[in-house]
């Protein structure tokens, strides 16, 4: 059995925290069971390995995420990453055939696809185990999981299960109506209708039929790289609304998307994260600060507060669902970012009534990691370094940098620095145009630059 | 007819808005008739003089707060500064004595002296011009301003007032309380009180003997020099309770103190001031960010949100006069200040492990302006020159600056800078102490430093 994790989009809301760099999977305010915070992402997995499902995990995401993924568990986790979002039928394409080609899964093996952000409960993955067994068992080709539903939501897709004649537990699915308006779900939970969770187990070989009917590939390597030939559909729609032989299985234990901030505060690792002192006249208030300066609440109610280099979001709880459009006016840089090398956190941005720009930046390095060689065709740089020990290439030269030095790279000017100890860079970027695209990286090997 | 403002300390009412560096008078959030921006500060300049009061205005202040007055008037408003803090009969004591040797005013003079931060109407300043004339009529030799109570405020002096026999609308005053509880409040009120609207008037001669009960001088330099020796005391304690011939004048006008969130609020400018987005639902909200990122506010009801380099808070306006004990806990350095040369923002603050410091800030110059020639003992700077021309002084050598150029100030080395463009500075300070007072000043002429 493998476990097909979909790490999906950016999401706006849960926004000033999660941005076009940072999905909300990622954000660690959740509580680990020793009390630690941990992130939807590690959350799931961690329920996963708990749960004694013998199944391996496969994370399909997009580039942009896999830095992420490895900061939150490790180098060992398998990661697939699309070429580009194309929606989840070809995630789930891709990812597929990245079993059967890359582990040369058989067409036999069942797949459990999942989503990576319902919070729930050890007994989700229980009924995950009793799906794939009724595939195994050949109760239908294509299992679902439904949601009993708490309310007529219009979010998401409606599964009507048909009668269990065998008492089996085992539902054949009568029909599908996704994102009815209130009042058709509202009939159609009365007729007993499910939620559908995001979660489908198949057998490999029937996904790769699917497949074969848009691309046949002699590699994995070839149907990533003609990723774009693949239908931008859901699979809900591709596979699931399309299949004859198809069944649900309810899972009647909790279930919760907290991808608003609503949702989310409830399950908070605390009321109050960051630099946040709430007065003792406050009620219902969540604060997460991710800035350095401090909040301060006083007699507030059923508020959410959450800061960011992005941005300040301060919202009646009851409100914080209408975040997106509002968030969605924001389409800035990110303001930090998480990277296989560190991270980075924006501390200013000037434009000047010229169009001329400068953007601030602290910069950490874990230690023995580098950013690579590169330059700009755009923008100059100057590095103030605050903080530990590295080596600067500049132009082909290696020398030794460390807290106190100050270098000036200048457009064109070739450079990467690796950090032999956490190293802290204040970086000043000017130029007419600043953008994480204007980077032109180069080959260069750090193994046989000592100084 | 001569008035003194007392322009006074830093107050931590308005936090994050006002701190050591800016009391709330210089914050410009209210409403000038011509529809821009005013300070509590520009507001009363502005009410005294279209009052058609025949008087000249002396601001008695701290050093400190020199350079944000000359910004907010200009260069030909009349300050006299105190060495230091000691409350206000040495304040009063100074200005008096200043405007004595100084102006050469009479001991005939009428003195009016006035709280700079009272919201109130144009007969305010009427009132003021009547207890003028009543000193001047003999009527007392210290007259009162008392604002009629609204509500039995423990944190006002009070004033009961006599039988105003002539009905001359002058009425003695037969006894002071200072801060009573809520309940003999009340019962003050009841009997006719008046709050004691910090406002006094008197004949410059009537102060100059009190003075002199303590201190006799020659010129005002010399009580410049000896201000330690006059008391730490208020007028009120030390002038007008001991004063055998007082009168009070009642002030029936709108009168508001707007030294707290909730009150200044009203008054609002804007209910949204800065990168500020209010959503629909949202009711009695006021946002004021001083902040690059934006701020949300979504639902939120009778909610005021302030944020600025120093922090962020977000209050219940009833809760907001709570405000002060939680601000007390920040006791940081400024991070934002207007200064006689243009002003500077904290962007950033690290502290490492060992101690050690990192400050970044951006510094804006106006054009003519200078930061004079200085070194600094614990620290060095890294200057990034990101908009504008000026002229640079290191340790001597003067050389042309302007965008691109970075300077790199080691521990000790003489600098300073002027601006002949409006001048903009992404300024580093590294070190292992980072205080303003780490500044040694040394002489310097720009005139004769052409380039």
């Amino acid at each position: 059995m493998r476990i097909i994790l979909l790490s999906g989009g950016s999401g706006k809301r849960l926004w000033p925290l999660s941005n076009d760099a940072r999905s909300k999977q990622f954000l660690r305010l959740l509580k680990a069971p020793d009390g630690t915070p941990e992130s939807m992402l590690q959350r799931i997995v961690r329920q996963i390995r708990e749960s004694g499902l013998d199944a391996s995990i496969t994370i399909a995401t997009s580039a942009a995420q896999k830095d992420a993924i490895t900061n939150q568990l490790g180098n060992h986790v398998d990661v697939v990453t699309e070429p580009e979002r194309r929606n989840t039928f070809p995630a789930i394409a891709l990812a597929s055939t990245y079993l059967s080609l890359e582990h040369h899964c058989t067409r036999d093996e069942i797949i459990v696809v999942m989503p990576i952000d319902p919070f729930t409960e050890g007994s989700y993955f229980q009924t995950i185990g009793r799906m794939a067994q009724a595939v195994e068992q050949g109760a239908a080709e294509l299992l679902l999981m439904g949601i009993i539903p708490t309310t007529p939501s219009s979010t998401f897709g409606y599964v009507l299960p048909a009668l269990d004649e065998g008492k089996t537990g085992i539902f054949p699915v009568a029909r599908f109506v996704e994102k009815p308006d209130t009042q058709v779900a509202e009939q159609l939970i009365a007729e007993g209708a499910l939620w559908n969770g995001g979660v489908f187990a198949f057998r490999l070989g029937y996904m790769a039929d699917i497949v074969k009917r848009y691309i046949q590939v002699g590699s994995f390597a070839e149907l990533h790289s003609r990723y774009l030939e693949l239908p931008k559909i859901s699979f809900d729609y591709e596979v699931v609304e399309k299949a004859t032989s198809v069944a649900v299985i309810p899972f009647t234990g909790s279930w919760k998307d907290i991808g608003t901030w609503n949702n989310l505060t409830e399950e908070m690792f605390d009321c109050a994260m960051g630099n946040v002192v709430i007065g003792e006249d406050a009620e219902g208030t969540h604060v997460v600060n991710e800035l350095d300066i401090p909040i301060v609440c006083l007699g507030t109610k059923n508020i959410v507060v959450a800061a960011s280099p992005d941005g300040i979001l301060v919202s009646d709880k009851s409100s914080s669902p209408k975040l997106k459009p509002y968030a969605l006016r924001f389409n800035q840089r990110p303001m930090y970012e998480e990277r296989r090398w560190g991270t980075y956190k924006v501390m200013g941005y000037n434009l000047l009534p010229d169009g001329y720009r400068a953007l601030t930046k602290i910069l950490c390095l874990h230690a023995g990691c580098n950013i690579s060689y590169q330059y700009h065709n755009r923008r100059e740089e100057v590095w103030t370094f605050i903080d530990g020990e590295g080596r600067l290439a500049l132009d082909g030269q290696v020398t030794k940098v460390k807290r106190g030095d100050v270098v000036h790279i200048k457009v064109g000017q070739k450079h990467a620095i690796h950090a032999d100890t956490l190293l802290q860079i204040i970086e000043v970027q000017m130029g007419s145009e600043l953008v994480e695209e204007d980077i032109v990286r180069l080959d260069w090997d750090w193994s046989d630059k000592s100084v």
